[in-house]
């Protein structure tokens, strides 16, 4: 099974998913500006889009799409308990990955990350961010998770929670978020993808400096 | 059940759905300006982002989130074959559930949509429109349906490709995308559909009209 992967991006919850699951994957490291594998090939031949996370089965069969892999992953690793049974609380699993997804990291996050984005873009993305974690704030008083265990969805949110330092999103403003935050970063297989990773992200930044300092 | 939601509106796929399986459902319609029920009720005590479909289950469970409830939906009536068996073919339903939810909707028509958006919110997002296309074209080159068979990403898909029409994406470029959505707008189940929501669109605009054009 190879992870094609890029530094803290959304993919850290199929690592994290699998750490948690006491499994791993050839991951292989894409370049988030030039959609390239770190070995140069050019990752778009692999998915159009050139979004991570993708899955290539050991069939070869290709799967995108946060969501699809991270409950595709804990379906096959059904021991380590990261999807609840089928019926309302895997309804519920899939409503919080859905909000996530498209609340929080498309409607939020995706703009204010693109450097191309008109400054008009980023201000309507901040501006709609603000009820949407005063939801997550509602729902995370006094939980422990979105469910009621530890689930992908938590794997899924902790890596976006996590992007909110890089914008002028202020968590402080929800303490049930923000604490919710802390606790999940100390839980082991947390913090040692978020940890990887960092050290991965922090290469790549430098690499990138060094190339277009070059004369 | 109570499926609440707005005329053409992304809840049009949950009533395909219903359809399709034969069932029903007490439909409450939201006002998608006003956020206020046919009724009167305000519609954020429900879902406090207002966002359309919500479901309320007989025991009164709210379930949002729209691949959320097509999956539940689905799952709840079996013998309609809505969502292929779990393993991978589960997998690419929920891949095409994601990307119709965050590349298409979030990613392309929301913005379209908003009448508060900036110019360069929608330029933004026309721009993204092209790639994302022509996925879905080559996906649909020489293919009925998304999966083998009809499935809720179905119901989504035809539901945001129906939008086309009131933005200024151009679907004739796309001539397997577009011979898909004349299909699917044949399908019985689509067909009552969208005829019935147009019908309730076409009021509610009437309706808008005559407030805003009161002394």
């Amino acid at each position: 099974m190879e992870l094609y992967f890029s530094p803290l991006a959304c993919s850290a919850a199929s690592r994290i998913t699998l750490y948690e699951a006491g499994q791993s994957a050839t991951f292989i490291e894409v370049d988030a500006k030039t959609k390239r594998t770190h070995t140069g090939q050019d990752f778009r031949a692999v998915h159009p889009l050139g979004l991570v996370p993708t899955l290539r089965l050991a069939e070869g069969d290709i799967l995108t799409e946060n969501a699809a892999i991270l409950q595709y992953l804990a379906e096959r690793f059904p021991e380590a308990g990261l999807v609840p049974a089928p019926g309302l609380e895997r309804a519920r699993l899939q409503q919080w990955l859905c909000f996530i997804g498209t609340e929080l990291h498309k409607g939020v996050f995706t703009p204010l990350f693109d450097r191309e984005a008109p400054e008009a873009v980023q201000q309507y993305a901040l501006k709609g961010a603000q009820a949407r974690l005063e939801l997550l704030e509602r729902h995370l008083r006094g939980r422990e998770f979105l469910l009621e265990c530890f689930s992908v969805a938590d794997a899924y949110l902790v890596v976006v929670l996590n992007w909110a330092v890089a914008t002028p999103i202020k968590l402080e403003g929800f303490p049930s978020v923000s604490a919710y935050l802390a606790r999940l970063r100390k839980r082991p297989s947390v913090a040692r993808a978020l940890h990887e990773e960092l050290a991965l992200y922090r290469r790549e930044l430098a690499a990138a400096a060094q190339t277009s300092s070059a004369p």
